[in-house]
């Protein structure tokens, strides 16, 4: 290999429309898994849950008052309050046995169930005691505070359908319908591979020119936010064989593989060619601003996603792609998952014709500040920006004054 | 006790600025502890963090090409390319120790340091190279693709303040400043007591007039959402002994207490009672709608919160009043925690003044639209909303067409 090829920069790049397209395109769900519902929250359900009974399961009350048959309140008022007899209580889980008749009720806590003979609930309010006797001040029609049996789900209904975010709500209505597990999009096992002789461990004593890993806390927060999990390995030093072996690893191991650090096209940006080795190097060098030697591939049918070594770089490649997969895999959305907002801006943007740029913002006096840096690579840039705006690769920018939509982070 | 007295309904009921105002006045940020950066994602920072060091803490090459002296390059163009000594190679972590003279330059890496003597990076694209030499084919300013000491961060700086919740990237950034370790505010621990002799565990064989405890796998999720984490017991029976000792023991080993179902006036509801006993009773008994018979007491300047047993009242409960104290206590926004937006409404809301209501809605056509409902506290109202608005106790409701705030589930 000559030294030109050894070091030659990219030759062309590929859009970041294409580099997406080939994300969705290649990454399915991962298959179901049982879970406590406990832990449900936030994930995919795999299936649709249809619902084996009705809930409430039988007629309740709705407030604390008195079962009554409704009609014998109907000329009921506060000056001619209707006498009924106390002839029981129903408390919730202890039904009253004591059926209601003419000139009855029955005493009932919120949630009880209703007596046999009774259709509404007077709340006690409404009501004046006199011994064993209520008298009811006001008329009641028959369902008045009183829940249905399936008032709220009607056995049979589809009650939450595959795919659906889990919340916790939604808990609750399954926890409703009898169910303690339930089965949801399995979380994919993400590997991060951080490569590099220069990285030692966060927290490590660094020495000389070695820098700390800041991409490990850094991807890591990001994988818990899109659902996935990750698996850590010790930090690669740049030998050809080391990289391979623990790429090799990590296929094995996870569902997807992030490789961060050399991956761009000099003589020591190893990670390319392994990829290209052990399986398929789709995608190499992406018309975006920063973060363009990022990569993507598949190994045994995985995704493997080349991120620069730059903790910037690498989270804008994990924003864009492999973040995606992530999400996808997860069963979510794979859209963005920031919230949106359009707003105008106070500054212009400038941007390259032919690449995407994603530009740290600041949000001040109701308007959009891009923040100027000295280099596209500052991560104290995304520390400062309230979000960030993405400048599509067919537009040179937005001038002043353009409403743009801004992603918070 | 009189029966009068024993189950009388609420006398009056507080506004829910006042309960919201009390718990904004009685809770605090607990204190700090210290945690890997690799847990830190979401939590709150509890000091400034000040930079010991400069990051990047040397000049290093943004760019793979050849460091040079810059005004060596300054006539060189394609035409009349400048010829310069290749002395040497510098790879990250690995500098070069032969310092650049006039004449020279050193192939370099991206993040490699910049050799002695060099103060410009020459982009590999914009060399050729003839065996020893490489030719430069244009100018390059002093500076120019190279990351200078500091420029990332200065050392004295103070990077990120105490209450920051912490992003990705801060995480990234803090790592860079040789933090493996940071001091963050404590997540607050919230006892969840669930009362009622109809309840039984999520999951469990209903039998008879029993429900299963919809409440823990809902409340749960939304106090892992506001940055607490759920101390859980088993279901309580409604003995006075029982739900003293439950509540007590709660107290011991919690934050935040929270108590669901037996919160009302009836002579079964016995949580306000034993709070009242074993501390104070401040609220009890609010104008809202679900959820009215919510509580707030303190027992050893704890704050305890009564839910109503109903799970759509006693998700209702918690994110008026409970999930504000976790938040609080956990260092965040105590506001609401969803994302907000303002849409006109498809169909009138109408409200009762004097009292808070919490609508349900759903999002169609970029209208809101509220949930029609027999009941006031169906749970699945809350699966099939997007969101939802709140009308204060001074509207009567918002007529179609009015723009309101809806926050999203």
């Amino acid at each position: 290999m000559s030294d030109d090829v050894r070091m030659r920069g990219f030759l062309s790049r590929t859009s970041v429309e294409e580099a997406t397209a080939l994300v969705d395109q290649r990454v399915r769900w991962l298959e179901a898994e049982w879970i406590s519902l406990l832990e449900a929250g936030g994930r995919a359900l795999a299936h649709d849950v249809t619902a084996l009974a009705d809930v409430p399961a039988f007629a309740r009350s709705a407030m604390d008052g008195f079962a009554v048959m409704a009609e014998e309140t109907f000329s009921a008022c506060a000056d001619d309050p209707r006498p009924l007899t106390i002839v029981g209580e129903s408390r919730p889980g202890r039904a009253c046995e004591t059926p209601v008749a003419p000139g009855q009720c029955v005493r009932i806590m919120t949630g009880a169930p209703l007596p046999a003979g009774a259709d509404a609930v007077v709340p006690v309010e409404q009501t004046r005691r006199e011994g064993d006797v209520c008298c009811v001040t006001a008329p009641f029609a028959p369902g008045q505070h009183v829940s249905a049996r399936g008032e709220d789900i009607a056995k049979g209904a589809v009650v939450l359908r595959a795919g659906r975010r889990l919340r916790a709500q939604d808990l609750g209505v399954l926890s409703s319908l009898g169910r303690a597990r339930i089965s949801v999009i399995r979380r994919p096992a993400v590997a991060l591979v951080i490569t590099g002789d220069e990285v030692v461990p966060a927290g490590a004593r660094v020495t000389g020119y070695q820098i700390p890993d800041a991409v490990t806390p850094l991807v890591r927060t990001l994988i818990e936010r899109d659902g996935g999990r990750i698996l850590t390995g010790p930090i690669v030093r740049d030998q050809e064989e080391l990289v391979r072996e623990a790429i090799q690893v990590s296929v094995n191991a996870a569902d997807i593989v992030l490789v961060a650090g050399g991956s761009s096209v000099g003589q020591h940006d190893l990670a390319p060619g392994i990829v290209r080795a052990l399986g398929e190097l789709s995608i190499h060098g992406i018309a975006m601003r920063p973060s363009s030697p990022a990569g993507i591939g598949f190994i045994q049918d995985k995704p493997v996603f080349l991120l620069p070594g730059n903790p910037l770089s690498a989270m804008c490649a994990y924003e864009f792609f492999a973040g995606r997969a992530v999400r996808c895999m997860a069963g979510r959305h794979n859209d963005w998952p920031h919230t949106k907002m359009r707003m105008p801006l106070g500054q212009k943007i400038s941007s390259m014709l032919g690449r995407t740029d994603y530009v740290r913002v600041r949000i001040e006096d109701e308007r959009v500040w891009p923040i100027a840096i000295s280099g596209a690579s500052i991560l104290t840039s995304a520390t400062r920006a309230h979000g960030f705006a993405i400048v599509p690769a067919e537009a040179e920018g937005y001038p002043e004054g353009a409403t743009i939509t801004v992603r918070l982070y």
